[in-house]
């Protein structure tokens, strides 16, 4: 049967009634050929015709498929659906390094943003850091207590929380030390693991000020304790001013329940600052006049100073960028001299909106702007794009990005100046992508 | 060990050194208790103090529970992460009634929207159509060829598509017969069954028109033609038009690739239009200056009309919206009277953006205008939200949503003298939700 027929008994005035399809198929090719080679290349964007250009027949078009020829599977086998087999390598990752002592209890897993596209991260690839295991809690037996200095203490069902009005954001959630490997673990010639400690995803719960306000807090309880209900009872102080500003209790990421991994059934959410402040698999607030000082606000999660001084209380995420393509894992080396490509990248700020992105060829000598594309939204990510004409030299390739706080993303050396170089939270340089000649990228960070 | 000691030493202050976990917790409560007791419960908006007012301990938070006390699962378990088993109710549902004569490959499987928050649907919870089973494709062997009535034909490899800009938009899909359980088979007193042939996710791919322009179509070319490459290669006319408009060859959904069951590796989109014309697994776009008349648009998807005839050509979506909470999966049944709850749902066109949804709580005699929340995009889903205080009485819940097209959602009536009572196409009336003075809820078309 012809295979064109099956659509209409009118498409044969396209293709004759008398030729079998891959015969069909393959003049259809080679008239196509003649099109083509006649065809002006250097007002394409990538030469799309350049297959038939060179006059040979491509097989996987020739030739039938076995998925078209035969039945699939049944629409119902994955009621919860899961990705194609072939992106299998389309992986959170992690490794020793990103642990402590080795034990991935107590770990991260990076985001493979190399492989991601818009701003919207699926809930499979979130990355994830825990410090006591991931917690596999029971919704109907989990609690949130909400006490210390406020009139009215309560304790809440997930229901009773489900059953206040409800607001949904795209937000970032990015851990102070994203990027850290650069400076401590040069080994990282990767994008994934350098700066995928990040994701961005759509949120929806309760803005905690909605609770608040019928608690009645007392006006001297400047600061938050969260605590989580994993085993690690992970705990931070947060200010009492940032909570009921943005923060959300948040149930739900990119519309469904959110993931054990991620705090189910619920965690704190505090728009823009560092991740860990966010705390997962939330069991209680306590509002206090004195920060708290917990393990992970002492231990660890504090800025240090080429003095020797740490900065406690450092809770924004300031303004971030970088180039996803090229980068190490998605190198240009099927490139040819000539063609169009597209360089894409990521912007962020914990203080705001992005408003302005640059990109640079030469280590930061000369700049020309990229577009914004997509939604730009406050405290999410903002995709950024500009058009190259690639022409296989060796390039050193930066962006830079600019935020409605004012703020300017400082150069390596800028940094360093006040910040440095033995603390691991809280950079944001120009990270520099090395692009050789044959295509390959490294990350430039690795030269020193 | 003291509990609270794990955070920090200073939080010995807010709970006795001499006190174990239990009882410092248990005399908490008792102190709560008091408050909340003496707390004015009426200008809360659920009386979220009930469980400490009523004065028992909640055993779940006085009692440590066993993710709290132990060590969670390593934060590699999952390199693709997957939903808590808890939400093992979350997932797509189908019937033999959705289906040819109950082959489950050539069938519709339905999205939980009674589950979902703000307007992402998460990959896995994607309505799926099949009409001949889900193709399992290997993209490496996939191609597109674009041909007819165009200066250059071509052959596209999915890398070479990729390499073309990308853009990125938040779009829904639906099913054109999406509601017409309502009206051929009112057995489904569900909201998933009657409204879940549909879904929203952030999109990302060429648009067409980008390949398009420099392929030069022939201006008498106004349909074009895409099939898929599957095994019913499911086939779809066109016009031209709306292709250089805002139609995109995709290969992303929430920054990862298509899934298999949504045409992986690549699929049409042709925003706002019914979802059949978005053809998965594409593999051919023909340009021609005449309809393709294919199985897919005159066995199916024509709008029956009382005269008998039908309409052959109707694509767009028309305003719509549905209120997914309450509904029959999410009754009101555990209220009480005075309880303040948000009336929650989605309005969508194809047309273009939502401007306005209107509540009735008497089918449709008196109307209060809810408020659009979050992101509120063209041809996207947008939340709406009503706060209403609970009454405990018999209501007739109706939702009416208005377009920047100018459309209004029309009523049962005004639809059915238009487009008569047997087409199963694009029906877009008002829904009606029968909510018992008990808070249960019924899908009111049940009583005719």
């Amino acid at each position: 049967m012809n295979k064109i027929d099956k659509t209409s008994t009118k498409s044969v005035d396209i293709i004759s009634e008398n030729e079998t399809t891959q015969s069909s198929r393959r003049n259809f090719f080679k008239k196509a050929a003649v099109y083509s080679a006649s065809a002006v290349a250097a007002s394409s964007l990538l030469s799309p015709a350049k297959l038939l250009a060179e006059g040979k027949d491509d097989e996987f078009i020739v030739e039938e498929q076995p998925w078209t020829t035969s039945l699939g599977y049944e629409l119902n086998k994955n009621p919860y659906g899961v990705p194609s087999p072939y992106e299998h390598n389309v992986v959170r990752r992690t490794t020793p390094l990103l642990s402590s002592a080795g034990d991935m209890h107590a770990a991260i897993s990076v985001t493979p943003i190399q492989d991601l596209s818009g701003i919207i991260t699926p809930n499979g690839l979130f990355f994830t850091r825990t410090h006591n295991g991931v917690a596999s809690i029971d919704p109907n037996k989990h609690r949130l207590m909400i006490h210390g200095m406020v009139k009215k203490p309560i304790v809440l069902t997930m229901e009773d929380l489900k059953k206040y009005p409800s607001e949904s954001v795209i937000h970032f959630l990015e851990c102070p030390s994203n990027g850290a490997a650069e400076w401590k673990s040069p080994q990282f010639d990767s994008i994934q693991f350098v700066k995928g400690m990040m994701s961005c995803t759509e949120w929806t719960g309760v803005r905690l000020k909605t609770i608040l306000e019928d608690l009645g807090v007392d006006p001297k309880a400047i600061w938050m304790l969260a605590e989580g209900g994993d085993g690690s009872s992970m705990s931070r102080t947060i200010p009492t001013e940032k909570a009921m500003d943005d923060a959300m209790i948040v149930y739900a990421m990119n519309g469904e329940a959110l993931r054990e991994e991620q705090g189910y059934p619920i965690r704190l959410l505090v728009p823009g600052w560092e991740a860990n402040l966010s705390v997962k698999w939330l069991k209680r607030l306590e509002f206090g006049d004195k920060p708290w000082y917990c393990k992970e606000e002492t231990s660890k999660y504090t800025t240090l100073l080429p003095s020797g001084k740490a900065i406690q209380h450092f809770y924004p995420l300031e303004v971030n960028s970088i180039i996803t393509a090229p980068c190490p894992e998605k190198p240009w080396t099927s490139l040819k001299k000539g063609d169009m490509v597209e360089i894409e990248g990521l912007a962020w700020s914990g203080k705001g909106t992005i408003t302005h992105v640059d990109i640079s060829f030469d280590g930061g000598k000369n700049w020309v702007e990229a577009k914004l594309k997509g939604l730009v939204l406050p405290k999410a990510w903002t995709r950024f794009s500009y058009m190259y004409k690639y022409e296989g030299k060796d390039l050193l390739l930066e962006s830079r990005a600019v935020d409605d706080a004012g703020d300017v993303q400082p150069t390596v050396n800028q940094e360093k100046k006040i910040m440095g170089v033995e603390g691991v939270y809280h950079r944001n340089s120009i990270n520099t992508w090395q692009v050789k000649a044959n295509g390959e990228v490294h990350n430039a960070q690795m030269r020193s």
